[in-house]
């Protein structure tokens, strides 16, 4: 990741060209937005990931493909119903979502992408929706922003957006990210769903690349319970508005754009991890040592996914031993007698075994609403950090209760 | 596994030759029992298989070396400290509890075996333990089997026990067993615990091979979280006292006897599965038709390891979406279109998506105390079952207050 440091602004600012929409059009029994639209009035450079799940959604499906094309006019989005798993006619219904979409707005089908999030298996229902993007279309606004970001929540408890300004060759421009997530998240990717907009005009291929390369260092280091959705989509659109030389590897502000898109994808994959489902702790595994960054990675995954350490986080007491217990099942190389465990700066663990720090300074730092763990194997330069929360009984609530 | 049907009866009965005890020494704040002890008052025919964690209990460490002899003369086990991760001091410990277990038995240490579960990274209080082990010795009886095979609990619920009796060259013989495990549960092998004692004779080497075939297919197909503990153990004790002669392949009971180990090992392994923490069901994962049984077995672990599914099942509605989901992020070949997933007899998914069934049927399957998913991959001639549990707001309270 560059180096470049960016002052993110916690809010969503539509760069130029872009307009947004999100309305409340009776998916949701609460009542809650649950369609949104975004619009980029001049066709935009796009670059997608998603979901690397076998099963995936019938929106997934179709803009995997459309992301080929390369070009971008707009995105519908619904939540309270994930599209996946309801064979040919899941893919019909996406297909119709962007057609009527494309139509309203003037744009050929092939240019308009679709996100679903909610439940898997449900058929869509397909009057309520048509209607719906009719309503979004006809609010479309460049303040619509926030509603698009509210839009597109289901059990986040927080709106997650985050936005960068910067110039290039002297314009400025204007980077803004929106996303959801908060359980099915371990994303790779996974329902976590993002888009980044930006008014910056920047070469296709360098977009895909640089999209990817912030999405692994940033909603793909992000586990709230392990579990990768079938829905799970980041899209990248760049509309060029901004007037620039297009941007790639080379361009003098290349590092700038790129360490924006990194600062705003990482703002929002730590909003994530803060806001899965029923979390009340923010916390960071941080893995030294390891033999290599993938096995760090295996370290840090089994320690952020293990069902007993998230569990032991709600309350107070350390139970370093079950980071122990956590690292040695995981398929890193593990020499018990070389660990050293960290919470935030106090030395917890070290040559795997109790450093003898007085219990009450680790529950205090335990009892933080967010803290670092930091987990040195002490067997080579492999390093890896993954942002994950506590597991409580209110996680488990939300997953029975319909 | 062997084919031989074999009467179970939910009971521990010593075999002749052994003795048991089961007492509380002062370990747990409970007051209840946390010490036991087995003893045969010959030496018997040892077998073992263990953890698959990198980090593992002094007890572990210790038992792993000693199996290599052969041969054992009693298990000391303690409930309430795992005496994991505690350096050398936590082996000088494990080997004293065995060596003055021999002293009071007339035993050579390097015949004894030792067992402990509990909170890791706490020294052992060996004061109370030697203690412990004196009042243990004193109370062995051939009818200690049920205060032994209570005193190994830690979270467990129920007494987890069976026993079977059958003839070889017409002399009874008896197989019982009795296992402890309810959290940190994913063997291979988890901490569970379980000691299964024989008055048969059995080939030393042929008792290892039928004991890893044994667990195989019983304690290591068990989930309850997914985590794998450092101190998971089996023991097998064959003391001969029944006077046949010793079995092995070849032998005309060699079928009946590993049917016997069987129906024991995969007994008590169920129970452990129903009896997971806080659990309130009992789910059975079958996986029929992946590539292979390994890719089956894959696709199982991924299910019965979701946090997402194990807490759709505490709720009535059959989240088939979320099976769906979990099979398709495993490492097994999974073609979404050609999936179907039966609860209990109930077709449920046919083709990769909803088959129609009323859903009262499939939420009164889910309602039940056990039931089982069948999923088939429809790819080829691979299997594999996990026996597993839902995962309640018990379980998180379990596992973060103290």
């Amino acid at each position: 990741m560059s180096k470049v440091q960016m002052v993110v602004q916690e809010t969503v600012q539509l760069p130029g060209g872009f307009r947004a929409a999100g309305e409340a059009i009776g998916l949701k029994r609460s009542g809650r937005r649950d369609m949104a639209l975004l619009v980029s009035d001049v066709p935009a450079a796009v670059a997608g990931v998603f979901t690397t799940n076998q099963v995936q959604s019938a929106t997934v499906k179709l803009d995997r493909e459309r992301v080929r094309g390369g070009v971008a006019r707009a995105v519908i989005i619904n939540s309270g119903n994930a599209n996946a798993c309801n064979g040919p006619q899941g893919l019909r219904d996406a297909d119709r979502m962007t057609e009527l979409t494309g139509l309203l707005l003037g744009a050929p089908k092939k240019q308009v992408f679709v996100c679903s999030t909610g439940r898997i298996g449900i058929a869509m229902p397909m009057a309520i929706i048509e209607e719906g993007i009719g309503k979004v279309a006809a609010a479309l606004s460049p303040r619509g922003g926030k509603n698009a970001a509210t839009a597109i929540m289901t059990t986040d408890t927080r709106i997650k957006h985050a936005t960068v300004t910067f110039k290039v060759n002297g314009k400025p421009v204007t980077l803004t990210g929106m996303a959801k997530g908060a359980g099915m998240i371990e994303p790779n990717m996974a329902t976590m769903l993002a888009f980044i907009l930006t008014d910056a005009a920047v070469e296709r291929k360098a977009l895909q690349g640089a999209l990817k390369a912030a999405a692994d260092q940033s909603f793909n280091r992000v586990s709230v319970d392990g579990d990768r959705s079938t829905n799970d989509t980041t899209l990248l659109l760049a509309n060029g508005v901004a007037g620039n030389k297009p941007l790639k590897p080379g361009h003098p502000a290349w590092a700038t754009f790129c360490a924006a898109l990194n600062a705003v994808a990482l703002n929002l994959a730590i909003k994530m991890a803060a806001d899965g489902e029923g979390a009340t702790k923010l916390v960071t595994v941080r893995v030294l040592g390891a033999r290599s960054d993938a096995e760090a990675d295996l370290a840090a995954r089994a320690v952020a996914n293990s069902l007993l350490v998230k569990t032991s986080w709600v309350g107070d007491y350390p139970n370093w031993g079950r980071l122990m217990d956590a690292i040695g099942y995981s398929r890193a190389k593990v020499e018990e007698e070389k660990v050293s465990i960290h919470y935030d700066d106090l030395l917890a663990v070290q040559n795997g075994v109790f450093a003898g720090t007085p219990l009450k300074a680790l529950e205090k730092i335990q009892r933080q609403k967010k803290f670092t763990l930091t987990i040195n194997l002490n067997l080579g330069q492999g390093a890896a950090v993954v942002y994950t929360c506590d597991c409580t009984e209110e996680y488990v609530r939300i997953n029975y209760v319909e």
